[in-house]
C-alpha cells in the first residue's frame, strides 16, 4: 500500500514549530510496510492545500493529513476535503455531543465556533479525539482503483502531536492494517537498558552475538550515562516476536546482565525505586551542583514517596555545615567539590534523614568556577550505606545543563549498582 | 521572492530522522522576508526527485534542496539537478583540490567516489562547505522570468545540519539578499513574557491595543504558568524595528507592566535571579510534590550561588518536622497539604538556612494521594520573608509531570511578583 502525508499549517512554513509529526508518521508507516514517497507541507490556504491533496491522493491509496481541524478560521481541511471528494457538510450530533462532553469536562464554555468541529463529510467516518475536541475523519474519495477494491481514502488528524498520536495508534492503524489484508507484519522492538558500562566495552562483551543475529537485528544506542540495545523484527503478533526476542535477552543477560537496569521504557529512577521497594530501604539525597535535579528525577516516579525521605540542595558552604554536618575543616582544607565533603554530605545526608542509604553530589558545573586543578566537569559522587561510605570522582565535559545532566545520571547508576549489589 | 523547499532522502521518509532543516530553513526565509508556500520531502529516486524539483521550480524563483549531495550512489540531486537544468557535470578542479585539501586536514583517505563530488553542472555557482566535504551549488535553470531578470534556480545544500547552517548563512543569505535587490525586509520580533495573570485577563487589559495594531502585529500565546505577547515586524535592520516596537511596549507595559518579567529568552528564574541580586537579597526553598524541581530551575542559571543558598526537599512529614522545624499538631491538624504547614516549611527554610526569603510547596501530584476534600492538583505555595508570611492555594488539572511542572512554574511567579513589589 501507498500513502503519502501532507502536513497542514503556516506556522510549519513559518519555521514556529518543529514537525516533530512527520517523524513519528514516517516512521510508524514503515514499521506497518506502509509505502510513503513524498511528503508536503502547505500553509492554511484553501487553492494550495486542494492542490496538494488532489495530487496526493492522484499517487496514493491513502493521504494522511494532520492540522487543519481547529475551531478557527484558518483551520480549512475538513472543508476543503469535503469540496475535494464532494461530500456535503452535514452536523453529526453525536461528535457535536462528544464537544460539548469535553468543554464540560474541561470546565471550559463552548463557543460557537467550536461548533464547526461537528461538522462531517457525507459518508465519512470519524475517529474518536479523547485528547482534544476535533475529531479525524477517513474521508473517502472518487472510486475504487481495482474492482472490488477500497477507493482512495483521505485521512484527516489534528495537528497537536498527543491527538494526533493517539487518534493514530487507536483508530487509523487498525484502518490501515484492514486496508492491507488483515494481520501483516508490523515491527516489534524490545530496548535494553544498561548501565555502569560503556558503548564499546558493551559492545566487547557481545560482539559475537551482535555478528551472528539476524533476526531480531540488534542496534547498539549510547546516551548520556547509559547505553541500549535495540531488538527489532517483524511478526504477526508479539508472541511471536516474543519468542524470538527472548533467547537472544538471555544470552545477553547471561553476559552483562549486571549492568541490565530496565527494558523499553525503564527509566533508571524507576529501576532505582523498585530496588529500594524490593529492599524495604529508604533513600535520601545531598546535591550540590545538581541542585535538585536528582531528587526531582527519584520524585517523578509515581508513589516514590514511600523510599523517598529528604533531599538537601547545599548550594552554600554554610547550608553544607548547617544541614549536613560537614565539617568546616573538610571544606576549608579540601573543597566542596572534594571526596572528603561528599563523604561527609552523605553520611549527612543519612544521619540526618534517618533512611538506609544517602546519595551526594558536589561539582562544579561551570560556566564559571573552573581551576587548573579543578576544571569545570570534575564532579565528586558519594554514597553512604550500612556498611560504610564510597565516593567516586567523575570529570565531564559539555555546557553547564549537560554536565548537571550527567552528573545526575551518573548518580542514579551509581546508586542502582550498589543496590544491585545488594550492600 | 518566493521560495520552495524539498528535502531529499529515503531516512527522511522512513523516519530515521528528524528533519530540523525544515524548521531552520522556514524560520530563516520568514525572517528574510521570503514566501515559501510548500515544502517536499522526496526520497533518493531519481524520477521522483526530478518530478519534484520540475515542480518547485515551475513554482517559485528559488527552490533550495537539503541532502543527496554526499559520496555514495544514492546521493541523486547534484545529478538529477545537472540533468534537469541541461547543464552536464565536469569536474571542478578547484573543488577537487579543496575536498582532497579536507580529508588531509581530517587525516582521513580520500576515495574515488569523494570525486563524484567536485563535479560541477556548467555554469554553476559552487557554495564552500567548510564543515565538510560536500560543496552547494547554485544552478541557474532555464530563462528569466522577467526581461532583465535572473533566472530562476536551484540552489544545493548538503542535508548535515551544521554544514547546512553555515553554508546557508554565509553564501545563501547573501545570495538570496542580492537577488532581492539589496537591503530585503527582515522580520524582527520582541516577546514580551508576564506571569501572575492570565491569557484572557492580559488580552482584555490591552484590547485596544491589540485591535488597533497593525505594524508591529501583537499575537497572545498561552503557555502553563506564563503568557506571551509576541510583536513582529519586518523591516531593513534592528534600529528601524526598535523604534516601531518602543511605543507599543511602553503601551502595554503601562498598563500590565506589573506582569512583565522579562522580553525574549528571559525564563522566570533569570528574572527572579536578577531581582535576588538587585536587593542583594538570599533564597532558600523548601519542595515537597515538587521534589526538587523548583531549586532544579533556580540552579539552572548560572551564577545562582550568588543569592541561593540552600533547597529541602523534606519530602516525608519526618523530615518537614526535623529539617523545617513544622510542629507535628500542624501537619497532624491540618496535614502535610495546608495553609499552615506551607507557612511554618517557608519559615522553617528561612530560619534554617539564613536567606532573606523562602519559598515553600506542598501538593498532591498524583496520580495517587487525592481525597474528595484535597484533589489530585491541590497545591499549597507559601512564602516568608522579612515582613511576615504569605500563602496561597492553587488547584491543577493534569498528570503527575504536568501538576509538578505548573507548580514549580506558579512557585516561581509568586516569589517574582513578591520581589517585584519590593517587599
Amino acid at each position: 500500500m501507498r500513502a503519502e502525508l501532507v502536513f497542514v499549517g503556516t506556522e510549519l512554513l513559518l519555521g514556529e514549530i518543529l514537525n516533530t509529526n512527520a517523524q513519528y508518521l514516517s516512521r510508524r508507516l514503515a514499521e506497518l510496510g506502509v509505502d510513503v514517497y513524498y511528503q508536503v507541507t502547505v500553509g492554511d490556504n484553501p487553492e494550495r492545500l486542494e492542490g496538494a491533496l488532489r495530487q496526493a491522493i492522484g499517487r496514493a491509496d491513502v493521504v494522511l493529513t494532520s492540522g487543519g481541524l481547529g475551531p478557527t478560521d484558518d483551520d480549512l481541511t475538513r472543508e476543503v476535503a469535503a469540496a475535494l471528494s464532494g461530500r456535503p457538510l452535514r452536523e453529526d450530533p453525536a461528535v457535536l455531543a462528544e464537544i460539548a462532553a469535553w468543554f464540560e469536562r474541561a470546565g471550559r464554555p463552548m463557543t460557537a465556533n467550536n461548533r464547526r468541529q461537528a461538522m462531517v463529510p457525507e459518508g465519512a467516518t470519524v475517529l474518536p479525539n479523547p485528547v482534544g475536541t476535533a475529531p479525524g475523519l477517513i474521508v473517502p474519495v472518487g472510486e475504487p482503483r481495482q474492482p472490488g477494491g477500497e477507493p482512495p481514502a483521505l485521512v484527516l488528524m489534528p495537528g497537536p502531536p498527543p491527538e494526533l498520536t493517539r487518534m493514530f495508534e487507536d483508530h487509523v492503524v487498525p484502518y490501515l492494517t484492514r486496508r492491507m489484508g488483515g494481520t501483516p507484519l508490523r515491527l516489534f522492538t524490545r530496548t535494553l537498558r544498561f548501565c555502569g558500562i560503556g558503548e564499546s566495552a558493551l559492545a566487547d562483551a557481545v560482539q559475537d552475538i551482535l555478528a551472528a543475529q539476524t533476526d531480531p537485528t540488534i542496534a547498539p544506542y549510547a546516551k548520556p550515562g547509559e547505553v541500549h540495545l535495540r531488538l527489532a523484527t517483524k511478526a504477526a503478533d508479539a508472541a511471536i516476536a516474543e519468542a524470538r526476542f527472548a533467547p537472544v535477552v538471555e544470552a545477553i543477560r547471561q553476559r552483562v546482565g549486571q549492568h541490565l537496569f530496565g527494558t523499553d521504557e525503564t527509566t533508571l529512577e524507576q529501576a532505582v525505586g523498585d530496588l529500594l521497594r524490593q529492599r524495604g530501604w529508604t533513600l535520601a539525597l545531598a546535591e550540590s551542583c545538581t541542585g535538585g535535579l536528582v531528587a526531582k528525577r527519584i520524585t517523578d516516579v509515581p508513589g516514590s514517596s514511600a523510599y523517598f525521605l529528604a533531599g538537601y540542595v547545599t548550594y552554600s558552604n554554610a547550608a553544607k555545615m548547617d544541614v549536613l554536618g560537614v565539617p568546616a575543616e573538610t571544606l576549608a582544607q579540601h573543597g566542596a567539590v572534594s571526596e572528603a565533603t561528599v563523604r561527609a554530605m552523605a553520611e549527612g545526608a543519612r544521619r540526618r534523614s534517618g533512611a538506609t542509604v544517602a546519595v551526594s553530589v558536589s561539582g562544579i558545573a561551570g560556566p564559571g568556577g573552573g581551576t587548573p586543578e579543578k576544571p569545570v566537569g570534575t564532579v565528586w559522587i558519594g554514597l553512604a550505606y550500612p556498611g560504610g561510605v564510597r565516593a567516586r570522582q567523575f570529570l565531564f565535559r559539555g555546557s553547564r545543563d549537560h554536565i548537571r545532566q550527567v552528573t545526575a545520571q551518573y548518580a542514579l547508576a551509581y546508586l542502582w549498582a550498589h543496590l544491585r549489589e545488594g550492600r
